[in-house]
């Protein structure tokens, strides 16, 4: 395994190891899609730890886990095949291997989980390191903050690495990030050079090794009293390229037990020059380098910027989602009214609430997978005042090859619960525009959901337009299909084509809440199936089966949802095959539903 | 109203009404419970924000509002009700007065939400000043972090004021408390006094109204880089007790337009000597000062205390609920086992993770209401990983005096959506310890939860031990009554006596997840009736629905449980009465079922 034959490299050879393995990351993100700039800015930093520390006796733990493609690679796995299904996952996952410490995927986890893993390891008393790789972006998330400043007392033989790239997956305009950035390379050399005599009391030939070092060393060590007074003895900031100055410092560091917090700058996109010219466009992008061709965020930013026109109280807030929610053009057009507050998504939704009690209308634009981090706001500050925010919920159902940290399963689960919410999920675009008028016409908070991907125009036969109706997309007497959501709906449609049955009644069930209850009770004596991508357990499907027994009304329903498992990456048509939401899978369930008693 | 009448008055008037005010203050505590030593504390502070602002044009937001209730006496609020039905809520509420500018009661939202405030105003180019008031504990939650952190610019007439007790609810031993009691008197007075002339230029008289001033100024100003470098002009420390000083600090801040965080230390409980010698006591206290009697929150206490004896594995975390969630034993008995973060529900859920990933087996101890603030923890951090942490979830279910804000009522909603989690309820504590241990038996996560107040014992029939069997209660051929939780099932038991119907089936179902579909397959063609107590959408009841759905059985189901709509301070038997979730209503509904077609 590289991991272990890398201990004997030269500089030189890890030198050319690196550009190695930039030629493998380009070639499988090429292939597969994924994160690029990231990966290529950390590949000295993961040869350097490789390098000193010893995997998987001592833990890694990458915040993010974007970032952790080089890892991979050395860890033993072959990426030519990430984000495929059966490949790697595009993000740590202990899952996958012992290499990888703790799940990413979501931002800030990582001091938290270092901070644990530390006090499990103290009270066995066993010897192993942890480190925290972490962005200057996911520094700036509420968990990684209360991790920082919640106790002063920090483990030994805990180093966080804080990879500073001077952005967040958007432009980083954070006070940590001016904080850090402001950090002066000169004023506290003195300091630096005195504890760097007290650590290293040991190995006295430092001093001359110092003066030895071809590189400055000036810019290194830092009295940053941000991480000092929360209990880590911060190092920085170094060079996050320069291997010489990675291992040197890694090496002595390897030698204190004290809290660490090293600073390291790397540029985002290193060694790939469109990559460095444009890291956002190379964050995360698909097969080829193309952006993804995501419907709905195209129609968002649209009628975002087509509404802010006329309306001056039109704001919309995301959280470090500006290109993939797709508001890039309303960012430059309503610059005054645009606000990425990097991620936080607490924050996003509670000073959403802070505007619309001001009398602002502000649009959250949220995936799936990231608003439910923000859950707790949603309940609080925003529907318990029954405040009017409009939550664009995009990457709601499968949302493929990001995998099981990121899927957009939960949503109506817990969203479902919230009074005053009302929940819309829209069958297409044009829908999505109707449904986001109507909602600005609500004094309510509303939440929108839809997939990312390609969404066809399914055609409208009623639109929605100050009610909450459902709507019948085809008419018949025989099964009646309750298809909630784009997919859902197309599906349901494909199902009836393929079932051969040309009674099945296929209704848009566009409002999950509230539920349309006229429907439900015209059809209550009907055979019913309710279909959506979303877990099973709470979901749209649980609603109509609740309804009628909130009633007490026996029927004969079929529910198909998620299953109750977690989903890995895979493309979203796979993930929908593995757990039987397919338009085939369907069509036999009508067909055995209309054959039943 | 006193809010007008105090704009005349002097200090000296103002001194003795803060007088008043305590014993106003002590006597609606002793008469119905509530927080007595953060009002204490706040009496001076919102008296002199009262004297120089206009509430309501100006916005006061209250964090967490615990510490309102001298601002609900000013603006005209009669407390002798406080947190009775009917009467005022015991935290600040838009829904109650104008003088309240945002819902409270969750830590950490008053700076984002006085943020986004800002921003509306703003937009309408409206003149007045927003007013955040957070104490010490709240500002180290990352929602508050988020705020602090997120952008450098802060809006132009906000201020911040940080009510500096320096303690959380119990004690405080965060970094960021560390980094403001270090805060230097002395050191930077030049800065200050060069702040001051730029800054009251217009008002050349400042410098020789400055040596004119009795009371020292020296320990007021200073250059705090911590809120410096996130875009606050800082002031401070100021003695929140002080009238003069506050009035004077404040009438100065107010000719600013630049963003302020006023930096005040208080006392907690001053001024009732209990109170201030133990205010950890008197932080949240029953009527007549008495702690609650909270059954399951003494279960765990002890059970917890028990194991922890023969197994060195076991840690207990918590997020500032020691003594709520019934730790204090523990916590002493236990040092070095037990983590209690501060208000940081985040970091409690993710560093357990980390420690159950290094071997230990922490036990989660948070309410209801605030386990929701750590649902993606719990999701992306614990569940996926399926890590052996438990969570006992206290309050769950109606909490009573504390009203809408600290319900649990969405916990099964949100939780059951989770793959690889299972959900206990115990009927009561002796099965609580079953469960605990059961739990203990489990390499998977478990959250038990269970409601506050006291909780008879039911009796066991039978034990669980290694199954997830549900235990019938009462034999019968007639109604069978799924009940689940501890009051759920109590009252099913009486409900059965009040409907004179001895065929009554009642089943303590005590595993939400996984279902006892033993138990639901036998009766499938008998008539159900689910009971429980948290919202009807997406809990217990919509489980059993989704479950005969998914089978695509049709039964005759009827679902109780709370309807869709926040729920008001009253008592927590009150709560049920509103909510028809009596054993008198389900009496009811088993008679009408029995006698049904």
């Amino acid at each position: 395994m590289l991991a272990e034959e890398i201990k004997q490299y030269s500089i030189e050879q890890l030198e050319e190891l690196a550009g190695h393995l930039r030629e493998q990351l380009v070639s499988a993100v090429r292939e597969n899609g994924g994160h690029l700039a990231s990966n290529l800015g950390t590949v000295e930093l993961t040869l350097a730890l490789h390098k000193v520390f010893d995997f998987p006796q001592d833990k890694l733990i990458f915040d993010v886990g974007h970032q952790s493609y080089t890892h991979k690679i050395l860890s033993g796995r072959d990426i030519s095949h990430i984000r495929r299904k059966g490949g790697p996952s595009g993000f740590a996952d202990p899952e996958e291997s012992v290499f990888d410490s703790f799940i990413s995927g979501h931002s800030g986890n990582s001091i938290a989980a270092g901070i644990g893993m530390c006090n499990a390891r103290d009270t066995f008393g066993e010897q192993y390191k942890v480190i925290s790789v972490i962005g200057d972006a996911s520094m700036g998330n509420g968990l990684a903050l209360e991790a920082v400043f919640s106790s002063e007392e920090k483990p030994k033989n805990f180093i966080v690495v804080l990879n500073d790239n001077g952005m967040a997956i958007d432009k980083n305009n954070s006070a940590l990030a001016r904080a850090l950035a402001r950090t002066s390379a000169k004023k506290n050399y003195r300091d630096f050079n005195s504890f760097m005599r007290r650590t290293f009391k040991e190995t006295n030939a430092f001093g001359r090794q110092l003066r030895k070092m071809k590189y400055s060393i000036k810019g290194w060590l830092n009295k940053n009293e941000f991480f000092e007074r929360c209990g880590f003895k911060y190092i920085g900031p170094v060079d996050g390229h320069s291997l010489p100055e990675l291992i040197y410092m890694l090496e002595n560091i390897k030698q204190l037990d004290v809290p660490i917090l090293l600073h390291a700058v790397t540029v985002k996109g290193k060694g790939f020059e469109a990559a460095e010219e444009d890291p956002a466009r190379f964050h995360g992008v698909g097969q080829n380098f193309v952006g993804s061709n995501n419907s709905f965020a195209v129609a968002l930013g649209r009628v975002l910027c087509a509404r802010a026109q006329t309306d001056p109280t039109l704001v919309a807030v995301t959280a470090a989602m500006t290109e993939g929610a797709g508001l890039a053009d309303f960012a430059s057009q309503f610059p005054n009214r645009f606000y990425d507050v990097g991620i936080c998504e607490e924050y996003a939704v509670t000073m959403a609430a802070g505007m619309a009690r001001g009398g602002l209308s502000p649009v959250v634009c949220l995936y799936s997978t990231f608003l439910q981090r923000a859950y707790d706001q949603i309940v609080h500050d925003v529907c318990l005042q029954n405040l009017p925010v409009i939550f664009c919920i995009d990457r709601a159902g499968f949302v493929g090859a990001d995998g099981k940290t990121h899927q957009g399963l939960f949503d109506l689960s817990a969203l479902r619960a919230v009074p005053n919410l009302k929940i819309f999920a829209p069958k297409d675009c044009s829908e999505f525009v109707d449904m986001f008028d109507y909602a600005r016409s609500l004094a309510c908070p509303v939440a929108i959901r839809y997939p990312n991907g390609y969404a066809a125009n399914l055609g409208s036969r009623m639109r929605i337009n100050h009610t909450m109706l459902w709507e019948t997309l085809t008419e018949g007497d025989g099964v009646i299909v309750l298809a909630s959501g784009a997919r859902a709906v197309g599906r349901a449609l494909d199902a009836r084509r393929v079932s051969g049955l040309t009674n099945v009644k296929v209704i848009n069930c566009r409002t999950v809440k509230p539920l349309d209850t006229g429907v439900l009770d015209r059809y209550a004596g009907h055979k019913i199936i309710t279909f959506e991508e979303g877990y099973a357990a709470g979901g749209f499907g649980s609603a109509v089966a609740e309804y009628y027994a909130q009633k007490g009304e026996a029927v004969q329903l079929l529910l198909l949802g998620a299953p109750d498992a977690f989903v890995a990456h895979a493309n979203a048509q796979e993930q929908a095959d593995d757990a039987l939401l397919t338009s085939r899978e369907l069509a036999a369930h009508i067909r055995a539903l209309a054959q039943s008693e």
